[in-house]
């Protein structure tokens, strides 16, 4: 979704008359019916526009000369963490990793800095105190994704500095995902603390090592301090957010998602319940794949796109006068045609286009199959009646829509179909989060973006998801994820993150990564 | 649905009136109409007796002796077939096992002894001019499946005999499906050859080594000889048919069948086209997954258990006089309850029993998901929107069912229903065969078998599928595929060929299905 097209903001209205279909619908308004998706139409509000808010303006020149320094020093901290594996999915290293990043912060000078033992890989706490009148928590992940070393081009846990067309990149696994970005901000965190003796506010920092599994734990994490985090005043992941240009989106939630899987087997009222059987019995016998196409295509019209189950769009938070702003602020730059390049796609969904497209993107709920399996998927010809077909289905949830609500129904939907003998297995279940562009902590990260030439465009969510309503929903805190930098490559092969920029390159290197952490904070104090 | 059990022919009307829900309902009719499938209930009729046809009673005891005394012998020609692979899939020892076959027939002294060059592996051709009145035709394959030998007890192609709880059985692959029975019947055949100097009939051998691959160039061995071919009386495909009991199934036909795959993809229309992209763009970005499951959806009914084409059920033929006798014959000894617990099923389609279950299994057209795939199929959570959706799957088709029809049918209701973009790729086409009762051959086969106190049950056919159409009704020939002997593990591993029965384990051993066989080619010279 990046683009390095400034908002314009005088083709606002154009676009809008050019998307909408039917330009006297009343805007803003959501059109309801059985099996019908509602529509999100734009409305006149104005437009917000990121460069509304001053550039950061504090003079931190001691600690960016610290930075320059010891920058070789700081790079050396990128490459320790980068070559201690921590794969949470293999418990590859994943203990030692969680060790190294306390010691780091016990050495920093975190007056807490502890193991949170959890029923998986254990969390790491960690509380400097600064004597500050703000305190910012630090949510970080230290797992990595598996790799197939025979995919990348140097070994994935060396910590590789390898010449890119980008400029200098560190490789490996993690090195955007999330560990680089993340030790670059507590490399910033080291130099203020060298130059100042302290920080400007207050750290929390509360890690886990299953991000990669879809955070099963991270809530008892949060359990041990729950009291205490919810007095901070924001949650900052850091992230490398740049594009080659130097632009960056900044997306102030996210859907939340329900995974399950749906499978049919043969059961006492019929089907093969031992193993498949010749096809030629199909005659005589149920067929479990039958029965799983069937109950699969109950939930969606025949195009795929408008989801059955009753009310299941009822529940949808329609946009905020915020929202509409910050939408009408971004429209004029959200580029379509590059987008669809990038995901091999001619055509959106029922030939939407310009603002009706992003509002799909933005407030609508998803069931998409991730995958669907059952019998003989080889080569040629084989005959059998498979046993077992299975499924595995996700939506995604714009705010409104909770998530066990959104289980139920489906559940109940096909048991009313008649699907009873479906079974569904819950895989995650979490609701979507959201923060406003009013937040102290976002109006300062915009303030330093735009102090840095960065850029920036603001969206209300990206269409992904991810468990921040741990921050937003449960400890009522803002969240931004986002910071300066450049990387590529996460959960594939060659990971990087740009520490050199090459000529004509816009994206920050790791001294000005570090140096929009220092304002960050500051900016924060204020 | 082998069994042991003869029929008990008083018991028949009992359970067709136990089967049948509505007993007023006119007999024989089907009903027919919008997505229903057609109902053949069973019709008052004599019912067919295998007994009633007189036991072969022809005087080969010379022939029957030599057999004896050359038992050796036979079995090591049966071992030097096996020892030879022919794994056509893998063109494994294929051409070898052509001309090994060829070579025989030479030595035999078939008067033409040729290989028959195709598009693919070889047929073999052979003709022994007995200047009999009859001519038997020989259909044989010579090749075989692939072998996985750590499965195996034995290595799969050392002709191992291997003593077994049935007797001294010879485990290989080739053992029983096809080259131990075919090599037997030549075993016979030259034993009659050397008593008395040459056959009671003539025969026409047309091998094929790609039977296994679904026959694809079997016409075109055939349209070398039709002509010739079609002068036969009669065609014979050696087969091991018996179990352990002695007792045995002759099937009279087989259901046709199309094959095929639909595949939905991303296109100009919509969907990825490149690739798997990230799930959280269905909520712009159609899915070619939901497309396969909704097409495939739109075939059946919600049980998948009717096809919803309009038309597929009317060209089925109805049962006729001829085989509501034969299916009256076989109704007393069908065992429903040991069918169920081979397949693992508890409940047939619609709750069925009896004459109505057996009627779907004879009468029946199909539809059958042999496999579907899409996106991650893995373990745990992945969230994709796959770019790609396909499925494999079949229809068997009863006698009266057209597959080419039935395909046009499918691709029109496809299009029809608005899935002109689900792609669809015929795999295989080919319609049923069937053989009468009344057929010199199959009497021929029934009185040789009521000589040899092999129990023998005639259904009018198997559900499953074999291109024998070439025979039936290309031909115009009489097919039995049946023989006495034992044999299992077609396919998979310790396949192998009973030689010399266990006390108490009453089908036959070599010696005795040879002698069988020299009964079947006398009994059809009459």
């Amino acid at each position: 979704m990046s683009s390095s097209v400034r908002p314009v903001l005088c083709c606002f209205m154009a676009l809008v008359l050019t998307a909408c279909g039917s330009p006297g619908d009343e805007a803003g308004t959501a059109v309801l019916a059985q099996a019908v998706r509602p529509v999100f139409q734009l409305k006149q509000a104005p437009a917000f526009d990121p460069a509304s808010i001053p550039a950061y303006d504090g003079d931190h020149a001691q600690v960016y000369s610290h930075i320059d320094q010891h920058l070789d020093e700081h790079l050396a901290h990128l490459q320790r963490w980068l070559r201690q594996p921590s794969i949470s999915a293999q418990d590859d290293g994943v203990l030692e990793m969680a060790e190294l990043l306390r010691q780091d912060l016990e050495d920093m000078g975190f007056a807490e800095a502890e193991l949170v033992p959890t029923d998986g890989h254990p969390g790491v706490w960690g509380y400097y105190d600064a004597g500050a009148e703000k305190t910012l928590m630090l949510y970080m992940m230290y797992d990595v994704q598996p790799v197939n070393p025979d995919d990348w081009q140097v070994p994935p846990f060396a910590g590789a500095l390898v010449d890119h067309e980008l400029g200098s990149v560190l490789m490996a696994r993690g090195a955007t995902n999330q560990k680089g970005p993340e030790r670059a901000l507590l490399n910033a965190l080291q130099s203020i603390i060298d130059v100042h003796g302290t920080l400007p506010v207050n750290i929390m920092l509360a890690a886990e090592g299953e991000e990669e599994l879809g955070s099963p734990h991270y809530s008892q994490i949060i359990d041990k301090y729950e009291e205490r985090l919810k007095q901070a005043d924001g949650v900052l992941f850091p992230f490398n957010s740049q594009d080659r240009d130097g632009g960056m989106t900044m997306s102030l939630g996210v859907k939340g998602i329900i995974y399950f899987e749906l499978e049919a087997r043969g059961n006492e009222n019929g089907g093969p319940m031992k193993n498949e059987i010749h096809g030629s019995y199909k005659a005589m016998v149920d067929a479990p794949a039958w029965r799983l196409t069937q109950a699969l295509a109950s939930l969606t019209t025949a195009d795929g796109n408008t989801i059955r189950v009753p009310g299941y769009y009822d529940d949808i938070r329609p946009p905020s006068d915020e929202e509409y702003s910050l939408i009408n602020g971004m429209l004029g730059s959200w580029d379509e045609a590059e987008i669809k390049q990038q995901l091999g796609v001619e055509r959106w969904v029922d030939g939407k286009t310009g603002a009706d497209a992003l509002m799909d993107y933005l407030y609508m709920p998803t069931l998409n199959i991730d995958g669907m399996w059952s019998g003989y998927t080889g080569e040629g010809v084989k005959t059998i009646l498979p046993h077992v077909a299975t499924a595995k289905v996700d939506s995604r949830l714009p705010p409104g829509i909770d998530p066990e609500r959104a289980l139920t129904s489906i559940r109940n939907y096909l048991d009313a179909q008649g699907f009873a003998d479906v079974v569904m297995r819950k895989k995650s279940a979490y609701p979507a989060a959201q923060t406003s562009i009013e937040a102290p902590l976002v109006r300062a990260a915009i303030g330093v973006f735009n102090r840095h030439q960065a850029s920036v465009r603001v969206q209300p969510r990206l269409a992904g998801s991810a468990p921040f309503y741990q921050f937003t929903e449960r400890l009522k805190l803002p969240l931004v994820f986002t910071g300066l930098g450049l990387g590529t490559g996460a959960h594939g092969p060659n990971e990087f993150m740009l520490i050199k920029p090459a000529e004509g390159v816009k994206a920050a290197g790791l001294a000005e990564i570090e140096k929009g952490y220092v304002d960050l904070v500051y900016a924060l104090s204020r």
